[in-house]
């Protein structure tokens, strides 16, 4: 270790400047999932343009293996795609429209540079159009109302010492018609997408092939190693 | 700064100062978290005099808009309201009475002084009374099975090092009549208060109008700034 | 206070000294959070074998009363009875299986040698195999679809520096076949072990008698004190 020489010369400063390190991770930390959080709640009022900001300029979004690349592809996704179909072009919640998406289970790694960190979460989704507002969503393709279960493995980035999403990766993995469950309802494969853009104007930038919905239980690799055993990952 | 020539003067002693207030936020934090946490289990299993011992002296706790103030308040709502009518004034389970609400993704920020803090959870309840339970409760308003959707925005007091719950705002959203789901359930405007103590023996002290459930969608104020732009949210 | 001589030979030492316990404690409230939820991801994905490399070696773990003891007992609960029960003995998800508990709700008390900690869970779990993919199941036990609620009172270990799971207690609460919900479903009595190893081959070590699932609603005693008046739980 060359730290050797000077941890004897400046013993106090040196144990100072190291317990400052773990401090910052643990700040790090719950930043990350204070910021993910934060999404979450904003996502489900139909905060879009809020969403949008919580994105460092490089950032990506994927959903479902649509990678929506930069603040072009961001916006697209949430402002073009998701505000104008959701809440026709509204920036806030409508009227009869529930997506509540509840973010759970952080596991999060901020890397040793402290500039980086990756973040595991889950959520469970309630969705649907309350029946006395349906009317307002006629013409819309139908709506029902279901539970989808997802994944995040995602990556932050801390500019001028702010945390922010560099690429969230939304990974849905069932969906449950109310009236069926998971285990009786179809994959809803029409979430995945199919055309990139610009041939889709709200479509992603490129396609990542073979997304695949349950019944399929691929694992969605993690971001960290076992904790106990420090095996890595392999997909 | 004024700062400046005491950080020259003792380096080390200001730069363990600095950090000792940056461990001072995380463990409130944490603290509140777990307060929060620890509410819900306590609410869980009907230990409703535990629950009130939570609250500062001078809390409050506001159910769907009605406001119950201080102490008494306090108890009125807990063990004259929800344990008489929940539990036949017994403090503790009962059996066939489900209410489970995990609490869920918290935001929480402790202020600049260290002695207050805000934080916005939400939870997901499953509440009814077993089929094989029934009888127990004949007589009682009718008890079917339930999902339940909420919000918090909630207000947390240090007082002697210990912290408290200074104001709990519980904001229910949506419910779902488990045979019908949130969509084809028609709000539940049994649980918002319209009248007023001592008219109402366990009624609030004070009720703020306008309280809407699900269709309704409106935003319940966040009390922190957008993290990355600083905005400040305007209801 | 005996120390007080020593604070004032070396006061900045000192202070450094009991922030770095603090710190310690707040590390170890995120990595026992951090080990409890990557467990939950583990055991989601049916990696059966990871989730063992999480127990300590002089660990057990506790389903439903039935108490798996060290290494040997771990391995005949996850990889004798559950891998080879739910997935045919593949350590990964197979195709059609879903099996997810979100870990929600932690309460962690890191103890003040800082080498254990005790953690509350809870999880809500979805189950069940896709109508699809019943046909490679035939022959096995009937599965339909269910919401599992669940409680986990666990203790956990600090062995050269890694935290480890020293105790597992995973007790469900209520079941609901998707149908019918957690009033209208009787006690999945099934899930509570009758018959102990060796005389079971995949049998628990020792059985706690008297478990009971809803409509029973007894209270798991928790782990900590009331956080305001210290009060310590009485079962």
């Amino acid at each position: 270790m060359t730290e050797t020489t000077t941890t004897l010369a400046h013993p106090i400063e040196d144990t100072v400047a190291r317990l400052t390190r773990r401090v910052d991770v643990l700040e790090g930390e719950l930043a990350v999932r204070r910021l993910q959080h934060t999404y979450g709640y904003y996502l489900d009022k139909c905060l879009y343009r809020e969403v949008t900001e919580l994105f460092s300029d490089e950032g990506e979004a994927v959903f479902c293996g649509g990678v929506y690349r930069g603040r072009a592809g961001i916006e697209r996704l949430y402002l073009d795609r998701f505000r104008a179909r959701f809440t026709q072009g509204h920036n806030g919640p409508v009227h009869g429209f529930l997506l509540d998406h509840p973010q759970l289970q952080d596991v999060i790694t901020v890397d040793p540079d402290g500039t980086t960190a990756h973040g595991r979460f889950r959520c469970i989704m309630q969705a649907g159009v309350h029946e006395s507002a349906r009317g307002q969503f006629a013409g819309k393709s139908s709506y029902g109302q279901w539970w989808e279960g997802a994944l995040y493995e995602n990556e932050y980035v801390r500019e001028n010492g702010v945390w922010k999403i560099k690429r969230l990766d939304y990974r849905p993995f069932w969906h449950a018609e109310y009236s069926k469950g998971w285990s009786e309802t179809p994959p809803m494969n029409q979430v995945i997408p199919t055309i990139t853009y610009p041939e889709d104007p709200v479509g992603p930038d490129e396609i990542t092939p073979g997304y695949e919905l349950f019944p399929n239980t691929d694992v969605v690799g993690f971001h960290y190693a076992h904790p106990v055993t420090g095996e890595v990952w392999q997909s």
